[in-house]
């Protein structure tokens, strides 16, 4: 199925796709004030609602055109667990060596926006850059599972991500990552929660980037080196995970860092990402 | 005034303490439903109910005993940032150098516990080492601030905080600090939300941490590197604070990593943290 949320920002209300690529309402069926949070994962709605689209019993979106905003898929995360440098040939652009093991940082939570609503770039910023990522909610507690199979059934699905960060406040400026990766607006997810069941290998996904137009990042799932079950598994031996938390899996080459001149983003740039089977965002940048 | 949440963990009700040293119910006065949590400190509540403890109207807090758990002053933070290596005498102990600008990290939300809860050993770890620390819970949304005075306002009070880290795990495993941060248990917290109106210089408290009774830290905020309000003002470039959010300020000399033979806590260890003004912590030491 394909969850999403579709409305002005903090007015979103829940939504899924049908077969005819119609919108069809949950709340008539999870609760009026129900959302797509870590409660609706957590207590088994994923398969409620999917007897109910399955029956025909869940009634149209009302109230919404077809260029209505769509908000992220899922209300905000708890947190938002980051991998870096998870893709070989990213790894390399970075001129950093393959990690042994997960490099995990953080992004605050409330960075999430919707697929193609607006990114800033902060005020001072010169060094702008974007990440598709493939992103994991988490539908269940994780904590220190000891099997690949444990960590899939902790997995609720799948979304694009667009883990914008800025290169001077992460790497220039003194100590860890995280000062880069927090600035308003830099998680665009969605348009979808692709639930987990409709994406039978997340490790053979393609993945991509346009700025203006102009292919940047054309990568592949199968070249992470830390698979999505193996992130998962390895994060809850050192956090708990909880359901409707986010987990953004690293980014493969083609970031403005790693490119000759490094091609930052500027006010009025234009970015398109894809994941195959997770839909398509786009998104105008602008100035904070 | 000074806040609290008063019950098992999940079931906490605030309370305010009066001169008496009683504790006084909100919920007759800010809602059944209300909690200290960010729509409470961004509605401007802390005034009403400063107001009307004055005038006496707040009832007694009852179906509570006199040992009754005391959880976290605040519910679960939108997100916990941290200030590395902001205490001169800890940043030498380290073998840092002193940082030019403050370091930011990030800990999970879901590390919040109660002053007095167990804090849990990770599985596999054999360095998990203490840090008292001022936090500072924010009142107001913190965009772009320009001064220090702008910095203050968004300040909603102080408590004591122990970021509790394991050492292998933030400095031996790969990348970035977040990793030995956001173990479960890791951010005991409270006992008390102090307002910031009762606490007029931030920069001039006694910080205090004993295990098994003997005195391990013995700092003061003067000797903060980057103050409150310069941390306020300087994340607030980075990142739009929220009220509800916590910020842990650094933790001075006398940690585990820094002492010779690197006494790392034990199952069974009890730490007792103090801060002037913003009360006393217990925690035993338990295992994942």
């Amino acid at each position: 199925m394909k969850l999403l949320r579709v409305g002005p920002p903090g007015e979103e209300r829940p939504a899924v796709l049908d077969d005819a690529g119609r919108l069809r309402d949950l709340r008539s069926l999870i609760g009026q004030e129900a959302d797509l949070d870590g409660a609706f994962f957590a207590s088994g709605q994923v398969v409620r609602v999917a007897n109910a689209l399955l029956r025909d019993e869940l009634p149209l979106f009302t109230g919404v055109g077809p260029h209505d905003r769509v908000g992220p898929p899922i209300v905000r995360p708890g947190k938002i667990v980051c991998i870096g440098l998870n893709y070989r040939d990213h790894a390399e652009e970075t001129g950093a060596d393959l990690p042994a093991e997960p490099i995990i940082f953080m992004k605050a939570p409330n960075t999430v926006v919707g697929p193609d609503d607006e990114v800033l770039i902060p005020r001072g910023s010169v060094k702008t850059d974007w990440e598709v990522e493939l992103a994991v909610v988490i539908g269940a507690t994780a904590r220190y599972l000891d099997s690949h199979e444990a960590a899939l059934e902790c997995v609720a699905g799948y979304a694009i991500s667009n883990d914008v960060s800025e290169r001077e406040f992460q790497l220039e400026r003194g100590g860890q990552w995280d000062k880069g990766k927090s600035c308003e607006t830099f998680n665009p997810l969605g348009p979808w929660l692709v639930t987990a069941d409709e994406v039978p290998d997340p490790q053979n996904l393609g993945l991509r980037l346009w700025v203006n137009g102009e292919l940047r990042q054309n990568g592949d799932t199968k070249n992470m080196i830390f698979g999505v079950v193996e992130v998962v598994r390895y994060l809850s031996q050192f956090m708990v995970l909880e359901p409707g938390d986010l987990i953004n899996t690293g980014t493969p080459a083609g970031v403005a860092l790693g490119m000759p001149g490094q091609p930052y983003l500027r006010h009025g740039d234009v970015l398109e990402l894809e994941i195959d089977g997770l839909g398509r965002q786009c998104q105008t940048v602008g100035q904070a």
